[in-house]
């Protein structure tokens, strides 16, 4: 076993812990944010293929860039040009594909962390994952845009069954209200919240679902207190 | 032929414009600035699937929506609390699923208008399309993240090289210096700004790109433009 394995999701991971020798790495925090939802339903499907698209908050990027954020938009309130030290684009008022370098598959670094900590994490070294990270002007909470190609048939309603009965999770998914996850509701929530649950058009082997988690938490100091409990338990 | 067929490749639209009797629509604008990229790789290698999501400015709600994302702003770096009027939701330093209903199939209305449209436009009544559409803090142009399975191989190389001789589009795809497309680049733009093409890892016949258009020129008045200019030619 690798020497950074993390823990995200307890059932899985616990294990990792007991058998593991060295240091345990937290993981990326996208990654650690997708991995919540996803093992339930790899649980119970197996998962072939994951499509992720992220809108990531400038929290992710540390406290300069959250700084940074808001004098943009103090500048642009106050009718000045708004001025990128942190980041190499401007943030408020625009957004840009994550700015780790690119690497040789044609991926950055950001996004390949996703593919490398998913497979880990999920116990699934073949699991396809395909992502694209995008910084957006948010300052806390990243969300993410899912679609999972499953090896069997699930609907959208055992799925969101699954979903709801599963550890770190809340699912808002009220399509009367048009309630569904946003980074606003997500910040400072333990949980990752999870909802616009539904198949593909006519293909119940494919499963779409938008969530919010916060990076800060999930993605970082929580996962943290989450892994020192269970090495102390 | 339907009454509404929208021109937006005039390639294969043109056509239908010389063909059609009555109301001429113009399309979904997120549909229109898809369809500007898929057009030269469907006519060389046929898309099976397409999943996209959407990070839509606040324009294509309107000067309303535009000046409320500016009043949110100006709020939040006052210290007072973001009103939505509006949006059902503040979208200044917040993203949300696209406010339009959910439909029977899960789909919000945003999102049954691509598919619907974008069968259309590219005469492919078979294609495809899982989008979820999210409305992002930015107030001009709208991006998309845009992962294609193809029917048959195609190398991200081949694919730029596409890409960078069809109409309407300009390739922003420099990974040295790490420019993408940027909706802040892409607002005034009639061409739709295209980047980050690279194939799923391991796997050339799925293809990944990241697009972003003016949803105000292509997207609306300067497509109705093209319109009235194939007419009357």
């Amino acid at each position: 076993m690798s020497s950074d394995v993390p823990l995200v999701v307890p059932e899985v991971n616990a294990t990792d812990l007991k058998t593991h020798r060295g240091i345990i790495a937290n993981p990326n925090c996208c990654a650690a944010i997708l991995v919540v939802p996803l093992w339930p339903i790899h649980r119970k499907v197996r998962i072939r293929r994951v499509v992720v698209s992220t809108y990531q908050s400038v929290s992710g990027a540390g406290a300069q860039a959250m700084a940074e954020l808001e004098e943009q938009a103090r500048a642009i309130v106050e009718g000045r040009t708004p001025q990128a030290k942190v980041f190499p684009h401007p943030i408020a008022n625009n957004l840009f594909s994550h700015n780790s370098a690119i690497e040789s598959n044609g991926y950055n670094g950001e996004e390949n962390k996703i593919v490398d900590e998913t497979r880990k994490i999920l116990h699934a070294p073949d699991l396809r994952v395909i992502p694209t990270c995008v910084r957006v002007p948010v300052p806390r909470a990243h969300s993410e845009s899912v679609l999972l190609d499953l090896e069997e048939s699930l609907s959208a309603d055992e799925a969101r069954a699954l979903l709801a009965q599963a550890p770190g999770i809340r699912v808002v998914d009220d399509a009367p209200s048009g309630r569904f996850p946003m980074p606003m509701d997500a910040s400072g929530e333990l949980d990752v919240l999870v909802g616009r649950v539904r198949n593909a058009p006519g293909d119940n082997k494919s499963l779409a679902m938008f969530i919010c988690g916060d990076q800060l938490l999930k993605g970082a100091a929580w996962n943290a207190v989450q892994i020192a409990e269970e090495l102390i338990r």
